[in-house]
């Protein structure tokens, strides 16, 4: 396990040193704090989602992140086509699959990206990921909703891994990442980053940000997931008590102060293959 | 007056406890503070403005927020679709007429939201509800416009809410609320506010909030503004004196440790049937 | 220099008298950041892009910021829409070339508006006003490329001058501002203005704040990125050590609390005719 660790910690130094640029196709809810973290942790953003100029700006940055919060029909056709382009020039493609379940829309349109463009990893929360696992969900907007019981996040996640295959992130209490064979859970996190729209968002933009360094995404979304959650940690115990607004600023401090010690120290990350 | 600040209170646990789902199709300066402000609140929000999906959002939905403060061709027809949908399913539909009077385009786009839509709730400043009385107003981009001193907030007020059938509320120094018979009058809030973008947009967001726990629609509207109003003070005696960005977070800090408690401590609301 | 600084301060001043109306069309990414920095420097925001109200919105208006950071189709019509009009009614307009350089889209976007629309004052970083001067830049998305080391940035700042006959903003280590004529050079700012996203576009939407309440637009321009510069200093010494959430937050402040004698202490302003 002490491998996986110290991985990280080297993915985490190499963003810092190479500062990659991360294409964002993202939505208008979370955009500044998407950009934001990836700032914080070392990397460069740029958003840029116009159908005339994906396909160029693609080219020149390290990974896109394709996120649908606030998908229209000009913004769909930008995804598909900076993804397609990433996938010719081998560029990490990751998918966020903001309210998958929700509406036809959202999920016609997750159906047909996931059919033109090959994506390296998807990370959402377990509603959502269930319902690419094709398992009958209810969902209650862009939030978790409750899934079947019976019905496993290491289960969803392994399954939706090989269906597509991909590496998986589920985002909640316990994170669960897996590429179809490997398995990893975190145990990071506070309950009140869910108090805080854009946290998840966050989540994928660092994801995309070490994904950008490497080309194990396995562990490139087991170290995207373990800092947000890990900073998440942090703000709680520095501004969890004063309130909503302070704690999600506190999770851009956070991560802007994250180095190897911080990760090392905090990292609570549990590996089975099985 | 006791009655009604306690049943307040009774508005605000419901919504900690329901944490209904709120949908907006607002504008991309404030949205972040939108979704933040609702979550503050103890709500959960979701932003989707496509037309191919708003009557299925909504209808998902407890309430439904409409913000014309970055309008365009696009969405005025998701507004139209999502107000529609609301009506016939009977979940109530917020308007915040950001900048009445400034253009032809928002001028119509009111009228056009108002002849098509059932709203339940309008509320802006002195100078945007005046327009919707047919008053004459120099406008000043979004914000209040001088009103010819002649007339009074309350008579727009009553008059904007007979005219519509609806809940009316104009913030300012006092705020007005009327449902056309009776007049709310508040005295909290802090100049401070008008420094911050996006305070009037969080307030119709929480009148949202509370809109969709109770039928009740002249006291969601009281506790909302009176909520925002509260906040303010508080985020400016903590921070005030730091400046306008620290203002800014400490109003969704505020909000999110409101409780009964504080509301009963603080509001400062005035009933008159007359 | 005196005399400069002097007049510089005149002009803070007047921006809080008159809280003169800003017209930004602009990127989502900053877009609240930008609004609150009008704010916090006195001057009161107002964002519209659809193409049916730009005309009305910026002759009520006393400055045109345009920001091309997330351009697309729609809004590049209502950029030069808005452009024209403001140009015939003598308000200035002031724009920020984000990415110039990074793709077609936007390379063709910007001669678009330049010959179409009278531009007052250019701000950008070095990268993308070397595009604009017509030299080769390898631009890394939208910061700061190497450019190429014997260009120097007075140069490529009186050559664009003068090629536009406008107020030239090269933001960086050290900023340059010129008129083709006068060269003046600003040493305040702090390196971790890069470290948050939207501190340029701040920076352009403070120039238009100050554009619009003078005739002397090289003065204007100097006074918003020394604005900028010296807030960042303040940020960097009240929260740098605590995180760039927090160092964003307190650019925010430092603008609020902005004035004469803040000012007259902090500014490093060397202005050489040459």
């Amino acid at each position: 396990m002490n491998n996986l660790i110290n991985a990280c910690t080297d993915l985490l130094c190499e963003v810092r040193e190479k500062s990659p640029l991360i294409h964002n196709i993202t939505n208008y809810v979370t955009v500044n704090d998407c950009a934001n973290a990836i700032l914080a942790i070392g990397a460069s953003p740029i958003m840029a989602d116009d159908a005339k100029e994906v396909e160029e700006i693609v080219s020149i940055s390290s990974a896109l992140v394709i996120n649908i919060g606030t998908l229209n029909q000009r913004t769909i056709t930008s995804m598909i086509m900076a993804g397609k382009r990433a996938n010719e020039l081998n560029i990490p493609v990751i998918l966020d699959p903001v309210g998958a379940g929700a509406s036809i829309l959202r999920n016609k349109t997750i159906q047909e990206i996931l059919s033109q463009v090959k994506i390296n990893v998807i990370c959402g929360n377990l509603s959502e990921v269930s319902f690419l696992a094709g398992l009958k969900v209810s969902t209650k907007g862009v939030d978790t909703a409750k899934v079947d019981e019976k019905n496993d996040a290491v289960v969803i996640a392994k399954l939706v891994a090989n269906k597509y295959s991909c590496v998986v992130g589920i985002t909640g209490k316990v994170d669960i990442i897996s590429d179809g064979i490997r398995v990893a859970k975190i145990a990071n996190g506070h309950k009140l980053l869910s108090r805080v729209t854009g946290t998840g968002c966050m989540t994928s933009a660092l994801i995309g940000s070490f994904c950008s360094v490497t080309n194990d995404y396995y562990m490139a979304t087991v170290i995207g997931i373990a800092t947000m959650g890990i900073s998440g940690e942090i703000a709680f115990e520095k501004t969890g008590i004063i309130g909503t607004g302070s704690f999600h600023i506190s999770i851009i401090d956070a991560l802007s102060n994250m180095n190897s010690t911080c990760f090392l120290e905090r990292a609570k990350i549990d590996e089975t293959k099985n």
